[in-house]
């Protein structure tokens, strides 16, 4: 579990709220099975103290992904991975994937990434996902 | 040209900053090639009116993509695309591009995206890439 912690990098200097930093990358880790249900998170003023960040940060943090379903959070009892059904996507959703795949894609062109090198790596995440 | 502004869409209800989704939007426009070297963006003020938003806001946007090597910005000449040479990737943009990619991931498998369909647009994206 604690191992878990360490993997998890934000960057202050980043436009991007940390908050959203936290809940993306959790969410990563949650997906790729480094958590399972029944596993406890670190708690709040452990990661805010790991990341440097104000723990009502992480707090919201763990609300966001608790309203996706991902946490059970109680009072005292810290944050547990939840067994989470996956709901049914909207057509935003599937769509909003594909947009931000583009910007995605466009940005990394932007920074000057080869695009033999976007293309092996997205086929290499679809691959993976084919699998499971 | 005028063409391209209607698909340029902005969600004004969303926690990323509108001036950063306007340069992920044109971005991706770049890259698709909808704007090709020599053509005139709309300007700012036609940007801010179509989109309902500050025209500092849509300036902003310019300017980053003006940074980026996208734009030539020049006073009363508006936004002229530019035949931009492709920067050195830096470690940071590949990392960062494979750390994007993972999370924006888990994201659509959280809103209920099906596995199969995250792989294939991701496998039809890398395919339009590896063919150009």
């Amino acid at each position: 579990m604690v191992s878990g912690v360490p993997i998890l990098r934000i960057d202050l200097a980043s436009p991007r709220p940390v908050y959203e930093q936290i809940v993306s990358g959790i969410r990563a880790l949650l997906v790729a099975g480094d958590f399972e249900p029944g596993d406890q998170l670190p708690t709040v003023r452990q990661v805010a103290v790991d990341l440097g960040v104000h723990h009502n940060t992480v707090a919201e943090a763990y609300r966001v992904l608790a309203e996706e379903g991902w946490l059970d959070l109680r009072r005292g009892k810290g944050a547990t991975v939840v067994d989470r059904l996956e709901p049914k996507p909207t057509t935003e959703a599937k769509q909003g994937f594909a947009k931000r795949l583009e910007e995605l894609v466009a940005k990394a062109i932007t920074d000057g990434v080869p695009r033999s090198v976007i293309a092996e790596r997205m086929s290499r995440v679809a691959r993976k996902l084919g699998s499971t």
